[in-house]
């Protein structure tokens, strides 16, 4: 998959592209299915809401067969490969559960700003891309994007280790109170909330400034983040767990764009 | 403002009516202003989120002429009366401030729950009418409704006196989940949440299961909640403040259309 010159001045622009229906509901079932058996067991890899409900499994790429494919899929390897002009490994990979009546709130954040201070990533060429495994519903915890918030570089943020489980560095309130301001002079919104159908792709900037609130609904919400990083732009600090910021940089080979479709069908004829 | 046959029935299948535009910008905008002056007074009726942000400002139309005629307004005591064919009182009266980043979230519940178990309310002959001051966007926690759930009557219910600074009578998540997959079922939508500009109006049934999620963006969501109780079924339990739960149960005497519009315009030109 290319971006095209329209997709690359939108990105420019705007810090994000969503991409609905880029992976199939086949392709799409299989992983949902997955993301479930793992939410439910006890590897150190699932960290879990203050209830005791998943909140986010860790590394899934490492030991299931469907995620590692996911990780290695052109769809989402070449954009980003496009984007950096150089090969790209992953330096995070993790399911965001936002699961029924407990998933709690991810407060506003830019991404680039933890892997700055807690890894030592020198520059923001490194993005975060998400898929959908379920349907993403304006009511049920969509991810909440700040429009052009990446054109201010890496903000001012605070360490927030009490509000959930997950500490995570965060924008004070007159800092997201002025870039929703400003978005909304430049673009007309203030905050954006792309939702849909499970298998949709949204990629944004490093520092595109994001939140997602807590979700009340009985729908779960489960979304995979894949952090791809230009390889020549690898961390330099060890500070977390290697299964957290992992430590291996060769750069990706995609696999063929029917991989994930043909494990599915695989698989799901093994399973009747 | 008199309900259509085919609003009578849109009710009846529901639970709820909505109303977009139904106050003007000039009418809202003062009861906009006054509702900021009354969230920054220390009055005993203004209740806090554990943050200190307000929450709740009960009984404003007895010590505030704006609010004294909004809950005399034509356009919500007329339908109520259509709906009860009797005169009605106000049972309650409060604004819901969800605040910018602190508005917190009211668990699943039904109104008629607490005014049958705390009031001594006969039956769920009252109603909520909700006024929005604000415009209510899919992402600063709008009201979410699960429509068709007035017509299972009153469900069993907790008294959650944890969750947030306001006791409720909450629903368990697995009734929920009933709920609106009976919903889905009927209507094709398991979750409604009704938006629009300040002035819009909500009318939802005393038994309607409802909630709203906290709001973590920096746009403010008041809304007015006037509940009417027809008069011939006014409480019969004095466990809560008068302030709470008011005792006064004359029927109401509409003002004209135009009086809230009037005082607007002659509090306007007084304060320039």
């Amino acid at each position: 998959m290319r971006l095209s010159a329209e997709q690359l001045r939108q990105f420019d622009e705007q810090g994000y592209l969503f991409f609905p229906g880029c992976f199939s509901e086949d392709e799409v079932a299989l992983l949902r299915s997955e993301a479930d058996g793992i939410f439910r067991s006890n590897r150190k890899e699932v960290w879990r809401e203050k209830t005791g409900a998943p909140r986010t499994a860790f590394a899934s790429h490492t030991y299931n067969e469907a995620f590692r494919l996911m990780a290695h899929h052109p769809r989402l390897v070449e954009p980003l490969m496009q984007l950096f002009g150089e090969g790209v490994y992953v330096h995070q990979f993790k399911i965001n559960a936002k699961a029924a009546f407990e998933g709690d709130v991810w407060q506003w954040h830019q991404d680039y700003g933890t892997w700055a201070r807690d890894d030592g990533m020198p520059q923001p060429r490194a993005m975060n891309i998400s898929i959908f495994l379920d349907e993403v519903l304006p009511i049920n915890g969509p991810l909440m994007f700040i429009p052009r918030s990446h054109k201010y570089g890496t903000l001012a943020a605070a360490h927030d280790k009490s509000t959930t489980s997950y500490p995570l560095w965060t924008l004070d309130p007159e800092t997201v109170t002025r870039l929703c301001a400003e978005a909304e002079a430049a673009t007309g919104h203030g905050i954006v909330a792309p939702t849909g159908k499970p298998g949709s792709v949204l990629m944004f900037h490093g520092n595109l400034v994001h939140a997602s609130p807590p979700n009340i609904t009985p729908y779960p919400r489960k979304i995979v983040y894949v952090t791809f990083c230009a390889c020549s732009n690898h961390i330099t600090k060890f500070t977390r767990a290697e299964w957290i910021a992992h430590r291996d940089f060769t750069p990706i080979a995609p696999v063929s764009d029917d991989a994930l479709a043909e494990y599915a069908r695989a698989h799901r004829v093994a399973a009747e």
